[in-house]
């Protein structure tokens, strides 16, 4: 049966991500981490309740972003915390986005077993999402639902904080790392799920706080699309970046949260257009490395 | 700063296992795994919409076991996949069961970093389950926030499913297993968090398919809760649980679901009491055990 993505009605993942990069000539993300501490006083005065100031937030957001940039990473965390509205609000603000011409990366880190999985895959899919990250420590093949419900899937092997490296770093006894035991996993199982440009659907999130293990990462998964979190306020530069590259300059998709939609004073009346310089900032030093 | 659930008016969550535990005389805990496929006839036909059916059917099952078991595990990616609308009936159901006497272990699996985490598990606690289950793929602190909470935990160490082989049972360089190292670190970080009856508010996933993995497991987290999942439909038997008890015979939360929840015809006009028989029959297997 061929995959329901893979027509040109609905492209497979790795190719809409792609050509999405192509078109705005940058692979920056801008992650979505609302919290309701952090919102411009002009979107809380307008907006009371919580919720809404959330909502409209992001939506002004999606919208100072959508020129600029190929992708947005909406942290699902952000919204659950909103209680049952939160749910309404991340499938609004996914359709948004979608309907603006953005790439859309669930930020969820989920991973179950079997009709589990699939629940959670039908779940993301829902949303109006396009990817989803994916905790594999369950199991390689867990992560099947995902691109069988048509969605890309970014797998977890070597996240950019400090902490991971207590276990990702260990070595096996066969000299591989934790990290590049779950690489070979990711690389093996993509390989039954890739696009016309060569990618596959399922790709791997790989920090830019850890370029120096990225590199190692990139030889064992060379056809493999890295989300690069850990950019800007985490203390990844472009020169991190650069080290995840595949050999022809591209295959990352880098994100940056705190930098972007929080880049203006509280009071600023005119913080979209912050938002919107920061974003092609970010943009522009990714468009540095030449990479495509 | 003392922990909020420290005291009489809410307990540690591993004192409230225990104590639910003792007052049932059976470590046993429901999984409700509600999939619209398999509900019973009737429920389908006084609610047309898949969620006012689920919600219906959730809600009379707590009911059917409220008083045969200490302990409810709903799965959040079955509600999740009702869309929006699942967000509030997962809430109303876990409100319900802790209504009821029963202890609630929300299964999400949830695993982020830092302030992310900290959203999920203020998301979990809203919901009003006690504890949650978490994934520690990204480094052992990152399952601090739950505690912190007042959440009780359980880390995925060695999970039920064949393909968690290819994760968990990798040998590292220093001899352990990678879910013995994850093992370890649930101990070391548990340590932080004991109730009055000497257990951690910090436990471990280890499934029943696993039972001779789970005697090493058990020797390296003495005084770990387990939550034991693979009883019943995915083969685990009471002997098999009985490898997985601690010195005092106890430590063990035994979850089965399928074999419960789904314990009718599907045209069943007395479905009810038909799971509360085959929650009552599970109860007594465990309680054969001579675990409390």
């Amino acid at each position: 049966m061929p995959d329901a993505r893979a027509t040109d009605d609905s492209p497979r993942f790795s190719d809409r991500l792609l050509d999405a990069i192509d078109r705005v000539g940058s692979p920056a993300c801008v992650g979505l981490d609302p919290v309701e501490a952090a919102l411009p006083a002009s979107v809380r005065a307008a907006h009371p309740a919580p919720e809404a100031a959330v909502r409209a937030y992001c939506l002004t957001l999606l919208d100072a972003v959508a020129e600029t940039v190929p992708a947005v990473k909406p942290q699902s965390a952000c919204f659950e915390r909103l209680g049952p509205p939160g749910a309404a609000i991340l499938h609004e603000v996914c359709t948004h986005a979608a309907r603006r011409g953005l790439v859309v990366v669930l930020d969820a880190k989920r991973g179950d077993i079997g009709v589990t999985a699939e629940h959670y895959a039908a779940a993301a899919a829902a949303t109006g999402a396009h990817a989803v990250t994916v905790n594999a420590y369950l199991g390689p093949e867990t992560v099947r639902p995902y691109p069988a419900a048509g969605l890309g899937a970014f797998i977890l092997v070597r996240t950019s904080n400090p902490d991971s490296d207590s276990v990702q770093s260990l070595p096996l006894a066969d000299g591989r790392s934790v990290a590049e035991m779950m690489a070979d996993h990711v690389a093996a199982i993509g390989t039954g799920y890739v696009g016309r440009r060569g990618y596959s659907d399922l790709g791997a999130v790989v920090g830019a706080t850890k370029a120096s293990d990225g590199r190692a990462l990139r030889g064992r998964m060379p056809r493999t699309l890295f989300l690069v979190p850990g950019y800007g306020a985490q203390g990844g530069t472009a020169e991190d970046v650069r080290a995840l590259l595949d050999s022809r300059g591209g295959g990352v998709l880098v994100n940056a949260s705190r930098s972007v939609i929080r880049a203006f004073e509280p009071g600023d009346p005119d913080w979209a257009r912050s938002v919107t310089r920061a974003a092609r900032a970010f943009a522009d030093d990714l468009r540095r490395l030449g990479n495509r």
